[in-house]
């Protein structure tokens, strides 16, 4: 029995680890509630106990960009101060732990919830999720990283089970819970609903306790998503600590008679109790906060989703010939069309829907930033239901007289959203018509994009001006977009997902989302970017991609080798007229992995403002793990010894210094043994020869049958008839 | 104990389930020993006990097309013809049984043994070994189909696990084993070498007892593949009869030990005695054959690859436009370039490699073949080593002068081998630089290939006349090429496997051949032209495609339903001026299937020749099996009611004549239960209502939040507070 778990009985320990009703912990003698609120990218804090299902009205709160917006910022400094103006706001509406970030890999551009997600890559998240929960706690408020783990899709969520090898769980679906974990040392994590390799994330051990605890050093509450526990005894042995909401009295029964009976130590019991002892004291050693500055708040939203909006085409070899940025004068005429710019679409629904404390309108704020020039609205289409011919006609009919049209296009609402996925990634076959009849008026056309996962920009980009993506960039999302297109910002968004020319190009396609109950991980760790890059695939834009309004530059790479400690440094060149943003990003590949190993992977990155003419050094640090693969057969991270890759770029694709290094480290010796191959045994420098010798004249004289039979284990071999390799041999070379 | 066991001691038993020597099994009281041989295209009888490791000298013996070649013919008429003639080569050299077919499916180009394996696809395969199964053991010698299951790389062959799920199994790995086994009931079964989901095949209970013997009735004797058995008792208990070839003393000794020791039921044991002394009975049961025909084993050689030889382009629009057939004539002037045409490849290396009992030279066959014309010979190119600008030089030079030139491609022995698999599928750089210095002679160029797997046509096909594949056409493949080049012979042949534009773009790229002792196969059944297809990727030739120097029409497409059984009927038309032979091919694709499917599965083909404007009515039958996918989940094969796509065409991209029918049986349900999702129940016409009634208000009416929570299973929804289903509710609806 831990100390203090005495003056608790048996009862109120199982109430203590299950929800009092739909956001609050259970308060037991001695240990209070805390309440919990979803939030990602801001609170939902619902009055009460909450309604029925736990998804409705909630007080207003700031709406930040969505994950998918700010990971396309790929700026840590501004997911922490998000996360402290989060943590703020969670205090201000005394909440205890903010249910997010939702640090889940983006394995198909389907997934229904891919907005509330950061990336196709794991370090990208890990490094922005971490930032976010420093931010968040920062304030005194907790976080709850998750869902963990492999919970990439919605389809038959509750039940399937992801079937995934373990090296790339550790490559791919571990590492940004792995980051912030070891990084940000969040208060909770939170189990998934799915199974991962057949067993309950919910009842895990190997997750939830061999790899987050022992591992990882995870020392806060593990709590379950909303329902997903299916055994509550298996959970909690597994080291799933706090079940939320409760059911009904199912648990406590569950958990009561199972330590009466014996078949649950309650010392396991207990050890969840401390862990939610020590979660409530962190949440009430903050005061309440004083209500949150709602303005300064709604300023960060709108530098927050300026940064993340990426200039995927701007057209011109000149910056005079592009259309981008818009110069307000009295002579200019602009044709706002779109639904979308009246009624903006900022978010995902599902769990993470905020109740805004205020809503730019993108054709008002294009308005009020275009003061001098004629700007005109026609909405072109209705969000719901197919094409709408008069409304199509007077956008055609406005734009027609326009200088430039600005088109928003996007998803509507009920295309995403937690709870399922979606079927395609094309834009509504509406708003296409429409815009081919906008490109057909010869004005030249900018497309703004509203959407939470990727949507088909091929081919009609090909015949627009310029195209901006905003993804769903929270309240302040209108206002960064007139932002950007008038230049007050220079886009400072780069991908964070690619976008593929067709969706049955993406690496999961013909996996996603599986069958009976089961998807099965075929792709391995080529997901995103790692296997487009792989398959040397076309896309319409890499991971990373994003212009500026200005150019940059890179020259003198620099790769420093210590042992296996790596230091890397470029220098960029803002060569344009006005100040920019640049990503810039560092990709490692390693051409002779004895596995199969993408051909670049991102190991770094940092966000750079140079004035024109300006120049920065910048500079990386690599260490073993980063060079490694995870070795499953081995249990470990692997580092060969050998030639890497180092390139230094502004996107996966382009990759403008490139430099080969040799590391060298100890190389990776596997004993032999009568299972090891006939080829294994020659290759060895010290049995290779012994066994020449010993084994006489004989095939190991002929090259030709050696290729034939050389991945035979010599043991299997030795017991053929007359092959001149006797048993004697064998044990005598200890195989 | 089984009648007759009990005059052999233990001893006796354990000596007749393991091999004498390498090629005899073990003589004991009342069972004499039998002799096998390699010899899936031609005998391989070693004289005397084999060398070393089997691999070396044997007796002449007529080398027929290898299965990769054969395959394209798509005859199993031929392919019966050719099995009766290895049967009475066989028993002409007292051979007992024939080791072969091997029926493994071309996972990947890269498979270094594909040239001894048919096809992408299960039915072709199943279908072709059947014939020659029967051919085989219709002269009373045995076969031995090969290797079971999921042989589909050389690469760490002994020790690699193939990682694939049921569903792939049963529709890819299995179909064509299982059609041999049903329906030609082959005297012997070989298991494979490496393991299937972490088992060795040769211990693989499931594979060798429960779905060989229990589901499809083999009534044979299981072999080990020559060395494949790593544990001999678990082996015989798994259902591994005999294992070859013996090794020291060691199994025999294991066995043993295991009865006495009481871990081997000798029960085991007498099964697989009994087996044994029935394989023998059938191998005496035949009088040793008479010396064989060498020449018209021959003649049969060389009509079975002139059927097997594929005309992949004829560049022209009409038949006098185009440079095939060549017509005789002393006017005409050939160049026939290659080292090829002087050394032929016409078998790959390994096990399967046959001492022909002669050889045909492709260039002494055109000289015969054309007796008018002047066909000279140049070299240019040497089958080993860098290019050699000489030969090259020399080539070209007689080239310039020439009418037409014919350059014999392929790859080099080295490079196509049992025991290690292919690093790329591109030719030979050598050749590929001459070839476009003849090409650029602007005399038209006639390729003709020789290769095992395929090799990458893409982009220098653009550039020639034509191109035939005639992969590895035995001994009288030089023959054949000239009967199909001067039209003696329409070209017969079909690809029985995609030809892609780049390796990359095969479905299993990314898994092949795996790593640290697995093989994931991740692209599940999307295996070949499935996977081609599913993605909608462009391919260099589609499965199925061949040209005929005439043309056919395809008409009058019928399909009449009853019940679950299908009668497809179509007509086919010669409409060129010359007689021609046409495969016909019937593919069925499940567009609304519950699981991921292919577009279009090929159930059904058949070879039919055409005299000039002559029409035939070809006639397929479909069953249920057609029809459905196996259910992992349920563990059967499962047909939905619902629309079928029917499509009878030249190629799985040339479907000329399709139609939609309607199949109606008994809908697949599922008992709903409290781990039914919302949704389910919901869809449940009974259920669905009274769910909803006894509900009453609250989630069931909000339409978006049931999108939202509708994948919940029941039972964990109503455990949530207020959602308005009760336990008693779910209790009450049986859930």
């Amino acid at each position: 029995m831990i100390a203090g778990m005495e003056t608790l009985t048996v009862d109120q320990k199982a109430a203590l680890c299950l929800g009092a009703d739909f956001w609050h912990t259970a308060a037991v003698p001695g240990v209070p509630s805390i309440l919990v609120s979803d939030g990602p990218h801001g609170l939902r804090v619902q009055p009460g106990a909450g309604d029925h299902a736990g998804i409705g009205g909630s007080l207003p709160a700031t709406c930040f960009p969505t994950a998918a917006a700010l990971a396309s910022s790929w700026d840590p400094d501004l997911a922490r101060e998000i996360g402290a103006a989060l943590g703020d706001e969670a205090r201000a509406q005394g909440v205890g732990v903010v249910l997010g970030p939702g640090v889940n890999i983006k394995r198909s551009p389907l997934c229904g919830r891919n907005f509330e997600y950061f990336s196709e890559d794991p370090h990208l998240t890990g490094v922005l999720a971490a930032a976010l929960v420093e931010g968040v706690q920062s304030r005194g408020v907790g976080t709850s990283v998750k869902h963990f783990a492999a919970n990439n899709q919605e389809t038959d969520r509750l039940r399937v089970s992801a079937e995934v090898d373990e090296r790339t769980l550790r490559e791919i679906y571990l590492p940004a819970f792995e980051r912030v974990v070891t990084h940000a040392r969040p208060w909770t994590v939170m189990c998934a609903y799915n199974k991962v390799n057949g067993i309950y994330a919910s009842q895990h051990e190997w997750l939830l306790t061999t790899v987050l605890r022992d591992e990882w050093g995870f020392d806060g509450v593990v709590v379950s998503d909303w329902g997903a526990v299916a055994d509550r005894v298996a959970a909690l042995a597994a080291g799933l600590d706090l079940e939320m909401p409760p059911n009904l009295g199912v648990s406590d029964r569950a958990i009561v008679d199972a330590v009466a009976d014996g078949s649950l130590d309650e010392a396991v019991l207990d050890r969840a109790v401390a862990r939610m002892r020590t979660l409530v004291e962190r949440a009430h050693r903050s005061d309440p906060g004083d209500a949150f500055d709602v303005d300064a708040h709604h300023a960060l939203a709108r530098r927050a989703a300026a940064d993340g909006i990426v200039l995927l085409r701007n057209e011109g070899h000149d910056p005079e010939d592009r259309i981008l940025p818009l110069h307000d004068s009295a002579a200019l005429t602009v044709a706002v069309v779109g639904e979308l710019a009246r009624t903006p679409r900022y978010q995902g629904a599902g769990s993470s829907q905020v109740n805004p404390t205020r809503l730019d309108v993108p054709f008002d704020e294009l308005v009020a930033a275009l003061p001098q020039a004629t700007v005109s609205f026609a909405a072109g289409y209705a969000l719901d239901g197919p094409g709408d011919r008069a409304l199509a006609d007077e956008a055609v009919a406005l734009s027609t007289g326009a200088d430039v049209v600005v088109a928003l296009l996007g998803l509507p609402a009920a295309q995403e959203s937690e709870g399922f996925d979606r079927e395609h990634i094309d834009l509504p076959t509406a708003q296409l018509m429409l815009l081919s009849r906008l490109v057909d008026t010869g004005v030249p056309v900018v497309v703004a994009l509203a959407h939470g996962g990727v949507v088909r920009t091929d081919p009609w980009e090909q015949r627009v001006a310029a195209l901006v993506e905003c993804r769903l960039g929270g309240q302040a999302g209108g206002g960064a977009l007139a932002d950007v297109l008038t230049g007050v910002v220079d886009p400072g968004g780069r991908l964070a997902e690619t976008i593929p020319l067709r969706l049955a190009d993406t690496p999961s396609h013909l996996n996603f989302p599986g069958e009976e109950g089961r998807v099965r991980y075929g792709e391995g760790v080529f997901v995103g970017y790692r296997g487009f890059d792989a398959l040397d695939r076309p896309v319409a834009h890499p991971f990373g991609h994003g212009l500026s309004y200005t150019g940059f530059d890179y020259s003198g790479l620099t790769v420093d080798v210590d042992g296996t400690d790596l230091t890397v440094g470029a220098t960029v060149t803002n060569t344009g007229g006005r100040a920019g943003r640049e990503v810039v990003q560092l990709y490692v590949g390693d051409p002779e992995a004895s596995v199969a190993r993408p051909p670049a992977e991102l190991r770094g990155f940092t966000k750079i403002t140079l004035e024109p003419g300006e120049s920065r050094t910048v500079s990386f640090t690599l260490d073993a793990r980063d060079l490694s693969f995870w070795s499953t057969a081995r249990g470990r991270w692997v580092l060969e010894a050998g030639e890497f890759e180092i390139a230094v770029g502004a996107s996966s694709r382009d990759l403008r210094l490139c430099r080969t290094v040799v590391v060298d480290t100890d190389p990776v010796r596997t004993p032999l043994t009568a299972d090891s191959t006939l080829q294994e045994w020659l290759a060895d420098p010290d049995r290779g020869p012994e066994l020449r010798a010993a084994a006489g004249p004989g095939i190991l004289q002929d090259d030709e049958l050696l290729r034939v039979i050389g991945n035979f284990p010599l043991g299997r071999l030795a017991a053929f008839p007359g092959i001149g390799i006797s048993w004697e041999t064998l044990t005598r070379l200890g195989a």
